[in-house]
């Protein structure tokens, strides 16, 4: 496949794509991204994510170029050249070039086309082992491109085989590095409400176990993981990858639960019918 | 004047270097950097300077593609290339390309020669005015690229007439945004010590102070500046930097105090005969 990308109003192929040293993304870490799919062809809920993606930017007081309607214009346009029927688009808005290193002029705004990560079927049929990390994100609403933490935790990640890290600081728990946190217990779905990135798999989890579970939008505590009878993370890639374990505590005995694999039903059903 | 760059092994104009969109310091934020400066012509204390960005490197698990000999070497070759007497060197070190967007494979590593900011006499004269936040830098030993924190708070210092802004944690100082902090009570001076970047002039102003004040290195508490005789700040561009309001504390009755007047000249001195 060829990737291809949309850079400040130009179509380019993805490998000829490059940007200034100057651009405060690169020299100040200031910026901010999204990440949509395709299912079927077709991006997946797209205003949901343009939403999202507009009100980071607001949080960092950027401008986005584009309106919603352009953006939409230019990923279709991104997908036929790159001639991939399902693929990813990564959206980033940086603070843009900067004359002092500091100061921001007008953001620099790029939509690039990738390749969907491969599945791992065995994930999502017998879950995954993650470990828990004391950290709160800087500004967690916004999705900034400060990932510095899961990367420096990868190594670690690798030699425990743990598939992500789960965030706590002071005791709550949060998010994952880039995706969302779920328990149930009994048949009460609970999630954290707050210092989290508020995902769009997230939002469509929470519709799809309205009609069929209690559901509660609050803090969840470290300590309450052992009387978890279940528990899963949602993200645009992940779906809905069952946890097994966090660090040394297992949940559920280790195995998948029936709720959640209801749910990852519901999910399939709603992405095949897209 | 024409400024240079070296990336990765290739001496270039500034403006024609540029760096793919896969890059982790632009695309995750994973990337350090340091800012060395000439006076009279030569690099000012480079074996300090190339010393902190090893240890950054260091702390982030990343290679620097060269040896501090060679980095030398290249720092003089593009001064030369620039045409420029005296003039700043910016490093740059990033987690590199990558196949996933998380993945460090091999670092990017690039120096570009930059104007050095017009000083402002009045600063050094009459001192600044700045704003306090509450605030802790992920990795503070680390002179990482997260500017976000002073870049959202840019409109606010501006609307003060704020030149910086001084970060403190749970009652603790620690830094300014881009310089260390310092406070004199009657002849003591004292600075922060931990949850800190520690700087060159920073380590230069500790070393001559040495000679005349008692010096403390240890946590100075938010209260306490209420009781400071004198403050000032340490930097590559602004050297010693009184400081004579925070907030709407005044520091000194909001005059330059005696003791900093006295470590700037012991500065001025230095760096002319350097």
């Amino acid at each position: 496949m060829n990737h291809y990308c949309y850079f400040n109003g130009e179509l380019l192929p993805a490998n000829q794509a490059t940007i200034k040293f100057n651009d405060l993304g690169l020299l100040r870490g200031f910026a901010l991204f999204d990440y949509m799919r395709t299912y079927n062809g077709k991006p997946f809920m797209p205003h949901w994510y343009m939403e999202r993606l507009f009100q980071s930017a607001e949080l960092l007081d950027l401008e986005v170029p584009k309106n919603e309607t352009e953006i939409l214009y230019y990923v279709e346009e991104l997908r036929e050249l790159s001639k991939m029927n399902d693929c990813a688009f990564r959206f980033l808005l940086t603070g843009g070039y900067s004359p002092d290193s500091m100061t921001v002029i007008k953001p620099n705004f790029m939509i690039i086309t990738e390749n969907l990560p491969i599945e791992i079927p065995e994930r999502f049929e017998h879950g995954v082992k993650i470990i828990a990390n004391e950290h709160l994100r800087e500004l967690p609403e916004v999705k900034s491109t400060n990932y510095m933490k899961p990367i420096l935790l990868a190594k670690e990640m690798k030699s425990k085989n743990a598939y992500d890290v789960l965030y706590h600081k002071n005791q709550e728990v949060s998010e994952l590095s880039r995706s969302n946190f779920f328990i149930f217990k009994g048949d009460t779905l609970v999630t954290p409400h707050k210092n989290i990135l508020k995902g769009i798999t997230r939002r469509i989890v929470l519709q799809l176990a309205n009609q069929h579970f209690k559901v509660e939008e609050r803090t969840i505590l470290l300590d309450e993981l052992a009387q978890a009878d279940e528990a899963f993370t949602t993200g645009t890639t992940k779906k809905i990858t069952p946890i097994v374990q966090v660090d040394e505590q297992k949940i559920g005995g280790g195995e998948v639960g029936t709720r959640t694999r209801f749910l990852q039903e519901l999910f399939t059903n709603l992405i095949a019918n897209y």
